[in-house]
């Protein structure tokens, strides 16, 4: 089995790029290549036995989707994107990246089916950002989508755009909506949603973090390990009872910062906590103030997409996976 | 005023074009000049006394929309499109008209303004295809898009970039999906919905008409004069109150086949009912048993527009409004 990671040397690129390498198969059968590509050359796994290649490439550009689509992989994991602030920032750049070359990839994919017949599973990362506010306490399966940036707008174009093509029987796509990932591995970075895993990881490693908003926000979350869970399974599982109906809202954890603290402080004692500093910044809470709360996902749930139970689970998926499971 | 017209040759573009010469003005604005394009170029109205550019133009070739937009139209309508079966018989054309086609307007209005502040009213004829069954018994405003057609996806994308585009700044849009519209003057066509049309038009012309499907399929109907008066109202209205849903199902009348028959008897008599011949076609009944049956258009209607309110009202417009008021 041949298996495609386009945006391979992402947190969650690599994660998965570790995971396949470890287990050595995909629904059953052994793992012969791996094709890593990013806009910067993704590292290659040492441990693994196979044929690797690994390239730096810009998917938006002419005759790159081609050479990639012309190895035939039978999974492609599609994770490169421009991210929110970026794509808000530069709207040519996000469209050329997240609409453009998404729909390249998918048109490479038509055009060697058309050379002779081809129908690899497509794993598109899609995001909740697809939907914006106002919404309802819940967010059920078959709420609308009215994103309120750039980056939502083009991850729903690529849902539509991955239905229709596995529709028309060019290739078998499904699409995952990632929650937000928490506790994500790294530095603190500037994302607005960065202080959702700052407030964890780095009191965990004893450095202070600040907490720009207040203790009743809440957000959906998965550890780093659940989404790699919902990649591997997207990419094995059967996609027959979706229907045309090939996008799904991942499950994940509705946990306040209240709820996060209190993990924190279960886990890493009133020394982690005190090093949350509260700094409450007013553009930060209105751009949150902004974002889902909660959603219903029964449709992947029932289709046996898991995520962790609560934020301690999430948290503890940090300690184990990322620290060693020691806490300081 | 200047007004551009983009799909101006077909049914609803003439009766748009009409009804603006008619008024002379939009928005208590006199109408100074009309610019009507589509893919063969449209009639100039004779009884207009501004300035009329009529040309025919493919909106998917390079360099057209530039043009088109580089005379800065106060209202811009953009009816243009490959309709549902020729989108699903050629997927490319589709795509590049549709799809294509639509992002390049708006991204030379988005050009056009960078050079010197333009702020067009851009009025998007969307579709209700942009759903797709499984449907809930009446489809609310806030049901998700799932296209079951190519035709249906490139109208749902057109529908995303148009808010995107508007949210940032870049055009004022409004996106109408209409419903199927009843009655269709003219001849019978290939269109699988035709016969809702058929079965009213040529029995009140003395012509037989075929009627492919049951008496209890029920659809959604509003009159060619409704269609126009949703384009008006839409690019006349104020926006604000839409915030970035700028996509809005307008109103109809949902009627079954049944409901259909009587209201042409009614006005017909039993001389048209006669007239017509069932003749179930069990490609015609697959199909439209996939079509959406009755939606809930409470946003629109609290926004202002109106269509008619029985399927009656329906058959009198067009007895109105094609046969000079009679019967024959």
């Amino acid at each position: 089995m041949h298996i495609l990671i386009i945006g391979a040397a992402g947190m969650v690129g690599r994660k998965l790029t570790d995971r396949l390498v470890a287990d050595g198969q995909l629904a059953g059968k052994p793992i012969t290549a791996l094709s890593l590509v990013d806009v910067v050359a993704p590292e290659k796994p040492t441990a693994f036995p196979g044929r690797v290649t690994a390239w730096a490439s810009d998917i938006s550009a002419p005759n790159t989707a081609g050479p990639m689509i012309g190895a035939r992989p039978d999974v492609i994991f599609h994770l490169a994107a421009i991210v929110s602030g970026e794509a808000e920032a530069d709207f040519d750049k996000g469209y050329r990246i997240n609409l453009d070359g998404t729909r390249q990839l998918y048109e490479a994919i038509r055009q060697e089916g058309l050379r002779a017949p081809y129908h690899p599973r497509v794993v598109f990362t899609s995001s909740i950002a697809v939907y914006g506010a106002p919404f309802h306490a819940v967010i059920d399966d078959e709420f609308f989508h009215t994103p309120l940036t750039s980056y939502g707008t083009q991850k729903a174009i690529g849902e539509l755009l991955l239905t229709d093509y596995s529709r028309k029987g060019f290739l078998d796509g499904i699409g995952i909506r990632l929650p937000t990932i928490c506790v994500r591995p790294g530095k603190p970075n500037k994302a607005a949603s960065g202080f959702f895993s700052n407030i964890i990881r780095e009191p965990l490693a004893g450095q202070e973090a600040i907490l720009p908003v207040g203790d009743d926000v809440m957000h959906w979350h998965a550890s780093p390990r659940s989404a790699v869970g919902f990649l591997i399974h997207a990419a094995t599982m059967n996609l027959e009872p979706l229907g045309w109906r090939r996008n799904l809202t991942m499950p994940g954890v509705a946990a306040t910062i209240g709820e996060e603290l209190d993990a924190l402080r279960k886990i890493g004692g009133d020394k982690a906590l005190k090093l949350v500093r509260r700094e409450p910044d007013p553009v930060i809470i209105k751009i949150v103030s902004g974002w889902p709360q909660r959603f219903n996902a029964a449709r992947a749930t029932s289709l046996g997409f898991s995520a962790e139970n609560s934020f301690e689970e999430i948290v503890r998926a940090h300690v184990d996976d990322e620290l060693g499971g020691n806490v300081p």
